[in-house]
C-alpha cells in the first residue's frame, strides 16, 4: 500500500496546485464567491478521481500537464456535488472532510452559487484549447463529463437518494441509483483520460468495465464505512443513512456479504486490466484500496 | 411592432419545441427531477436570448437545426439560473411568469437539483455532434457560454447583488454588476450565433457590440419596469429592488434619465448592425423592443 499512498499523495499535490491555478482570487465584487470556490475545491480529500484520470490517461502517454486539466474539473464537479448535496435542503451536513461545509462556512446562497460556478468552470476548462489542441476531443470530454454528472447520472441519482427517504429500494434499485450516483464520476474519471489519450476502443472498453467494478465497489465500501466507521476518521457524520432508515448494501445485504461483494467485485476489476503492463498497476492498487481505506 | 410579435412568437414556439424534445420525460427513479427540469424550462417567456442566437445564425445562413439546439442550451441556462435566484436563500421568490417558482411547486432540494441539471444539459446540447460536425466549433461554444454563464459572469454577478443587499452600489457599480449578472448571458446569445455561423472577426465585433449596449439597455428597462410595471403584467413581484434599499439605475438616474440613456443605448445597439443588410432587421427591431415592452 506504501507504493499507492506515495502515488496518491503526489497525484492529489499536483492536483491541488491546478485546482489553485483554475481558480485564482480575485480582487472584485465577486471576491467571496471565488473564496467559496476555493474553500470547497481546495484542501480537499483523496482525490481518488482525479488520480483515475492521471492514471488512464499515463497508460497512453498523454501530456502531464493536460491530464492535469482534465482531472481538475472532474474534481471541480465531484466538489460542486459535495457542496449542494450538503445543503440545509438536501442532505443537512454540517461537517465534511472534517471542516464546516461550506454553507456553514460562508452561507447558503454562497454555497449554491459556489457550487453553480464550480460546475460551470468544469466545462470552461475542458473546452479551453489548453486542454487539447483537437477541437473534437475537447468537445468529447465535455460531452462524457456532462453525460456523466447531469439528469441520467450523477443529479439523476442524488434525486433517487433524496427520495430514497420515503420509499424502500431493493438491490437492483440500490445498484441503480449509486451507478448514477458516485459511478457515473468514477466512470467518466477513466474515459475522460482514455479520451484524451486516443485510446483504442478495446482499451477504452476495458477501462470502462474497470471502472464500473471499481464505483460499485467503493460504494458498497462507502456503506460500510457508514456503519464501521468513526466520525473523525471519516471525517464527515456516519450512521446517518441507518439513522434515516435508507436501504444500504449493508442493511439489504448484511456487512459480510457486502464486504465479499465488494472483494469480488474488485478483483473483477482488476481482470479487466489484463490487457494492460504494469503502467497499469497504479489502478490496481486503487482498487485494492477502495475496500480496505478507512475513510 | 407586430412584425417583431410575430417573429418572437414563431422563435419561442420553435425553441419551445427544441426544449421539449431535449428534456423528454423519463419513466425511472428520476422522473421527479425531469418534471421539475421541464417545468423550469417549459412554457416560458419572450425566449429573448434564443431568438437573439437565432437571429445572428441567421445572419449568416447557419442551419436552423443546429441554431435550435444553441438556442435551446442558451435558454437552458437562462431558466436555470432564474430556478436557483428564486430559492429562499437567495431572492426568495414564489412567483415567476406568474406561476408558482421551481422550489414552490417542488420542493428545494428538487428546485436546487433541476438548475444543476439544466446546466449540464447545457452543455450536453453544445458538445454534441448533432450541434456542429467541427469540434472546435462546438469547444468554442461550450467555452463561450460556460465564460458567460460562470464565476467571472452571470453567477459573479448574481454574488455581488447579493451583497449589495447590504452595501451600497454607485452607477459604475452597477453598470459592472449588470453586465455580469444578464449582459453576459445576453451577449453571449449573440456571440454563440456567429460562432455557429462561421462569422468573420468584423462582423462578430459588430455583433458584440450591439449585444453590449442591448443588455444594459434591457436591465434600465427592467429597473423601470421594477417601478412602474404591476405584477400581473410582468408576472413576478415588483417594487423589490426599492423595498430592500437597492441601488438600481432608476435609483441612481431618476426614472427620466434612465429612459433616456436607455433610448441612447438602443440607437447605439442599432448603429452597430450598420454592417448588416435587411437581415438584421429582427435585430434592430429587438433593440427597439426591450424598452418598450411592458413585461
Amino acid at each position: 500500500m506504501s507504493d499507492l499512498n506515495a502515488a496518491l499523495e503526489a497525484s492529489a499535490a499536483a492536483v491541488e496546485s491546478q485546482l489553485a491555478a483554475l481558480i485564482p482570487e480575485v480582487a472584485g465584487g465577486h471576491r467571496r464567491l471565488v473564496e467559496a470556490m476555493r474553500y470547497s475545491a481546495l484542501d480537499g480529500g483523496k482525490r481518488l478521481r482525479p488520480f483515475l484520470a492521471l492514471e488512464c490517461a499515463g497508460l497512453f502517454g498523454a501530456d502531464t500537464e493536460r491530464a492535469l486539466r482534465v482531472a481538475a474539473a472532474i474534481e471541480m464537479v465531484h466538489c460542486y456535488s459535495l457542496v449542494h448535496d450538503d445543503l440545509p435542503a438536501m442532505d443537512d451536513d454540517d461537517l465534511r472532510r472534517g471542516k464546516p461545509t461550506a454553507h456553514i462556512a460562508f452561507d447558503e446562497a454562497t454555497a449554491i452559487l459556489a457550487g453553480d460556478a464550480l460546475l460551470t468552470l468544469a466545462f470552461d476548462v475542458l473546452s479551453d484549447a489548453a486542454t487539447d489542441s483537437d477541437g473534437d476531443v475537447r468537445a468529447a470530454l465535455v460531452l462524457a463529463l456532462a453525460r456523466a454528472a447531469g439528469r441520467d447520472g450523477m443529479v439523476g441519482g442524488q434525486m433517487i437518494d433524496l427520495e430514497a427517504e420515503t420509499r424502500t429500494l431493493d438491490l437492483d434499485a440500490i445498484i441503480e441509483l449509486q451507478a448514477m450516483k458516485t459511478g457515473a464520476l468514477i466512470a467518466v474519471s477513466c474515459e475522460a483520460g482514455a479520451i484524451l489519450g486516443r485510446a483504442s476502443a478495446d482499451d477504452s472498453a476495458a477501462l470502462a468495465g474497470y471502472a464500473t467494478d471499481l464505483g460499485l465497489a467503493f460504494q458498497i465500501a462507502d456503506d460500510l464505512l457508514d456503519i464501521e466507521g468513526d466520525a473523525e476518521e471519516v471525517g464527515k457524520g456516519v450512521g446517518k443513512d441507518a439513522a434515516a432508515g435508507k436501504a444500504t448494501f449493508v442493511s439489504l445485504l448484511g456487512a459480510d456479504e457486502a464486504r465479499s461483494r465488494a472483494q469480488g467485485l474488485v478483483s473483477s476489476a482488476i481482470a479487466h486490466l489484463d490487457c494492460f503492463d504494469e503502467r497499469a498497476d497504479g489502478l490496481r492498487a486503487a482498487a485494492r484500496f477502495v475496500v480496505q481505506r478507512r475513510h
